[in-house]
């Protein structure tokens, strides 16, 4: 019986996460008019961590910053994307998301619920390797969805260069590799006027 | 250079896999019109196979289940998604996938292309515990996004009983305990008029 207690209590967390496939994202997919879910997002992320991890600057379980990322963004089914050059509203957003990791992953079975919380506090302190590696690919994906949508989102949002490079800075925290790859895209994008210089 | 040589191959892949965004499934999300796509599927697999895999029969390695839930139908690029209950079609497809496995995993380094390609053909074999529990998995998730949807998937296709539990038995090689909870989902859905008896 206690088996199935334990069954209905996950079961009721992955119905709950199955909200994720419909918090919309300000990126747009490449070559789409639609713009990505926060689900869809998690997967492609999970996938750079398992073909790119060789590229993280300090070594890495690679498995971790997949369950990292797998699970990063379901705090968003209460607090909803918010996009990353909105610094005011990302502040704001820090309280929400923190009471809905405690009810989200409240949903599931005392320890299990215990040990995404704390993986979850992990990628948002971005202290250890791992989660400057997740945190560097959650940053890298959108640009590179960004890049073959031609820069749609820093052309409709009119974000200015500099400001795209301090958010994104963090990126070579977790490897410097994909952060030379990510300046190489800044200057294509100042070159078509995508990104403004002012 | 040599390394930078690798990452274009890299991003040359985690280009073309996003295409799974647009491979639609044949599954209803709940609570919503709109139909599922593969790369949320994986997503939502993913996340089961780190929540649900205590339940597998056989101790399982839940990193490398996660893995190939993760790349399980990245074939679908090329060969489409098609129901399980068109056993025929299913078949046919069975070529397409194999064609599909080695030109979409072929756009990697050698030595990462070659271990998905592993992982991909150890999933689709079933022989393996981890290929049986994220087989079980791939199966599991479905039977339960159909029921939160009022049955769409086996009302619109007409499935009879018969059919649904000889498809899917093989949850059971995977997980007993899912494979029972299964069972009760059919007995449901027998009552409710939404799974035929003939």
């Amino acid at each position: 019986m206690l088996i199935l207690e334990r069954l209905k209590k996950q079961l009721d967390f992955l119905t709950e996460i199955d909200k994720l496939k419909h918090i919309v994202r300000k990126t747009k997919l490449p070559n789409s008019s639609r713009f990505e879910n926060d689900a869809e997002h998690a997967w492609h992320l999970a996938m750079m961590a398992l073909i790119l991890g060789e590229h993280a600057n300090r070594e890495i379980d690679i498995c971790k910053v997949i369950k990292m990322v797998l699970i990063h963004d379901i705090v968003e089914i209460d607090a909803g994307d918010i996009i990353v050059y909105d610094r005011e509203a990302r502040q704001e957003a820090k309280v929400k998301e923190q009471e809905a990791a405690r009810r989200i992953f409240g949903l599931l079975p005392a320890d299990q619920g215990r040990e995404l919380l704390l993986l979850w506090q992990e990628f948002e302190a971005r202290e250890s390797a791992e989660a400057k590696f997740a945190a560097a690919i959650d940053r890298f994906q959108p640009i590179i969805e960004n890049q073959q949508a031609d820069f749609y989102g820093w052309r409709h949002y009119g974000v200015n260069a500099a400001t795209v490079k301090e958010i994104n800075r963090h990126i070579g925290e977790g490897s410097e590799l994909l952060w030379d790859e990510v300046q190489k895209i800044f200057s294509q994008a100042i070159a078509e006027g995508a990104l403004s210089q002012n």
